[in-house]
């Protein structure tokens, strides 16, 4: 008779899980032991030592900058690939960012680029030797990807995943994976690997599901990255750690190779989008330029048969919504928009005019309802594969779907539904007659870890499907401008209980980012309008 | 006690909607009573004596040469929906095609274009005065859309679907509804209103389930048409009666304003297009043309945001599938293949390489469950709205999907399933390395009545959602050179069936037409190449 395997305990594989990762980062790469910091972790690149002035220069670069510099022998590949791995560690440690650093495929790959360009006089791609972080459940061949499940460590991918492959043909260098939370859906970042802080201000969420890429290309850690959207997953991340992200409508790029472990296959009530997570609108314009130079539908049948599209230049009318109807926005997030309005009608180029909500309430009700078809069962599925801790907000977004399984005939109606909302959506930006809106990502800045659960400024746009870009005003949360109005009288609890959790002096530093949103399927006119926008709201 | 409503016997309907039908042939157009009909009634328009020369003429032009000899004033928008009155009129009497002819509206329409046309020096639109005829199940405004389904009679339009808006103001005349079987799922037409039969032989199917558009088509009762294809319902009628018709991936053409009677809305497992039918490539691709332009995707957000993109041209590489591996094509087929691929290699303007089928049994076992997710339900419950007659191919194309009801996690599975197939079948392609397929659209030429059970030379484009077009190679079944070869020993059931139900001398005068399939998406590419091709092969 054999010994009965004894199942070992969740927090003893997550506590191993960790000590994994922990191990990843080169020693030489630590940041000393004692070290105390600062809730506002941004400064510690610059103070830390471990960074040159050289590689704090490289690492100042957006990726559009980066790849012309190695282009033109301003910096090899190595120096690069260099910079960003004692950025990233940096960013790891401060932040609690990463699945797993590898260092010594990185400066093999780039020392390659190197020798290519030496060789041939000329650059692979148009990403050559430029350092790509990678969100966790996207596969990268040869590493993990435990997807936030527990039960998934050791999920080493064969394969890279499309989007991947694009990037490493165009001379991309990858580095690291980075943390996504339990089910994929969270507006944070919370796994068995923990918490993760947002650079401005570690008492507040990363945001998520792409937090790990937030955090890190909010530290300087990565000039840009790929991340994953069914409900602001590239857009709350960039909102909450300062940087700029792009969700294309679905179909525009290549999704193969994500893996979806929390619905079932076959499902396509609402789908979600890769996206990429950068440093400027043209980092965002550049990777959307190369993946559909790229052709990926003949690989991807999934995908719309779309090249890149050039612009006719055009005076822009800017919708701007104020309030969604359910959640006016905290304080500082009004402050931000007021000032980008300002500066938006004195600048004289554009037509600005109020747009007015559409059926808020009822589109939460319908895309939290569809993200959920088995009413969480895969989730909890993988939750039991280990018996590792539910965590709270994995247990709450699920439970916005009605708490039961809907039966086919009730999925078919939802459908309907989604497509008639979509269908009188249409109609009401028709009647606004604008090319561009401007609107808060969120109704707060960056939330405090666990209580982000109001996803209506992002959401909305993905049951829409319309592109949406998140970028930084250059603005932050300020204590003393930023206190909450006395008496204000929310109006519904999801109101009630931002307000509740929103405090300005807890927030201090928060980046105030705000989004961009164009009709569906015109990402190259939403890119370029936003271009326009942000070089006068940043000024 | 007030009397109870006695329900009237679905004969009775049948017959009240069929003297309705009728009643709106203008007297005047009606063939004498008595007239004896050959079985090859394409020769019944020059003989009737309805037509003057001038308008045997105008019904000899494409939509596009038309559309140019309107705007030239060589003839008035008058002249030409009175020559197509009376043409459609000839063609329901030969073919039973109409569910309405609606002259009046249509002579009304065409005298205010003619006064714009005066007024302002030039035409509203690329259709200015050209008619269109309309497949039953899409609304025209103010006419009825019974679908196919008696119970559905007097469902009349409160608006044109969105392709109708689109043609109309695009200068388009409106004159006839066409007919679709029962179920809308059969490859033939028949319903309450009875059988359509091909022009060329009355003995055999219209082809479906666009059949009304073929025989009118066919019989120059219309120079260009709106059909509907989920399975091959644009292109069997297109190949039974000698035409040309294109199916787009889908999402390319709007499909507002569809009466989908047979299936839940909300139900995405498989989708339909709408596709144009015609007497030319070149009307196909002006069709294609005029929606793209009038951006129909800011309306419709279901469509793809594609605007129409120039073809570079190019050495075309054609793929000939000569036999799918289940169903080998009868004699005629292989006749018209053989000397389409004779045309092509001898011109040295192409590559012309044999292609691979690919696992085309399974692609039906997966588009015909997909087909019917409620099992049948929804065409069952209108049928029992009267007690009309279930049509034989009703019963048998819905018992093709294995009769019974999926679960929800069984119809996951399916639609995984298909996405798997689709991604193989890229790859396949993609390994053929062809820009163009040249294939049958089915395995015998016009099938008899009630006997049409083979759709995977076309529904096989559905699955993978590839563009094809369906072109007239200009020869006919002749009996002395068509006759099956002897002791052919069928593969399987399905073979024997074609075999069996094949028979030259039945057959006689039956087009022969081929299908050209393009990549997903590359609706110009498809169009430009076949143009090529059709130019060869017409030769």
């Amino acid at each position: 008779m054999s010994p009965a395997k004894i199942p070992r305990p969740a927090a003893e594989l997550a506590a191993e899980a960790i000590a994994v990762r922990d191990s990843t980062i080169p020693a030489a790469y630590r940041l000393p032991k004692g070290t105390v910091l600062p809730k506002n972790v941004t400064t510690v690149l610059a103070t830390c030592g471990l960074l040159s002035a050289a590689e704090l220069a490289i690492v100042d670069l957006d990726a559009t900058r980066l790849a012309e510099a190695v282009a033109a022998r301003t910096y090899t590949a190595v120096e690069v690939a260099t910079a960003y791995v004692k950025a990233a560690a940096v960013a790891q440690q401060t932040t609690n960012c990463l699945v797993e650093l590898f260092a010594a495929e990185a400066l093999e790959r780039a020392a390659f680029l190197d020798a290519e360009l030496e060789r041939t006089g000329s650059v692979v791609g148009p990403f050559h030797g430029v350092p790509v972080s990678i969100k966790d459940h996207l596969d990268v061949k040869g590493h993990d990807s435990p997807s936030g499940f527990l039960d998934m460590v050791g999920n080493v991918a064969t394969e890279d995943a499309h989007m991947v492959q694009i990037l490493r043909e165009a001379g991309a260098v990858f580095y690291c994976k980075t943390t996504n939370p339990q089910s994929l859906m969270h507006l944070e970042t919370e796994c068995y690997l923990g918490v993760t802080a947002s650079p401005w201000n570690t008492d507040l969420t990363a945001g998520g599901s792409s937090g790990g890429e937030g955090a890190l290309i909010g530290m300087k850690g990565s000039p840009i990255g790929i991340g994953t959207d069914i409900g602001g997953s590239v857009r709350s991340p960039a909102a909450a750690c300062g940087i700029y992200s792009f969700k294309p409508s679905v179909r525009r790029l290549p999704y193969g190779g994500a893996n979806i472990p929390v619905g079932p296959a076959g499902y396509e009530g609402i789908l979600g989008t890769h996206g990429p997570m950068a440093r400027s609108v043209d980092d965002l314009e550049k990777y959307m330029r190369l993946v559909a130079a790229s052709e990926p539908w003949r690989k991807d049948p999934t995908l719309d048969v779309k090249p890149w599209r050039e612009v006719q230049p055009k005076r822009l009318r800017v919708g701007v919504l104020r309030d969604d109807g359910v959640v006016r926005p905290t304080a500082p997030i009004r402050r931000a928009l007021d000032a980008a309005v300002e500066k938006l009608r004195a600048s004289g180029e554009f037509d600005v005019v109020d747009y007015a909500p559409f059926r808020s309430a009822e589109n939460w009700e319908i895309i939290s309802a569809l993200y959920w078809p088995d009413n969480g069962k895969a989730v909890y599925d993988h939750i039991a594969g280990t018996g590792e801790r539910v965590v709270p907000l994995t247990q709450w977004i699920i439970s916005q779907a009605g708490g039961r399984q809907r039966s086919t005939e009730e999925l078919w109606a939802l459908v309907a539904r989604r497509d008639a909302f979509r269908a009188a959506f249409a109609a009401h930006w028709a009647a606004a007659g604008i090319d561009i809106l401007l609107t808060p990502v969120g109704p707060s800045p960056a939330p405090q870890h666990g209580t982000a659960k109001y996803w209506n400024y992002t959401s909305f746009w993905n049951l829409v499907n319309y592109p949406a870009v998140v970028f930084p005003t250059g603005a932050h949360v300020e204590p003393a401008l930023d206190a909450e109005e006395q008496g204000y009288a929310p109006r519904n609890d999801a109101e009630a209980y931002v307000y509740d959790t929103y405090d300005a002096a807890v927030a201090a530093d928060a980046p105030l980012c705000l989004q961009t949103v164009g009709y569906i399927g015109y990402e190259e006119e939403t890119l370029w309008a936003t271009k326009k926008i942000v070089g006068v709201i940043q000024k």
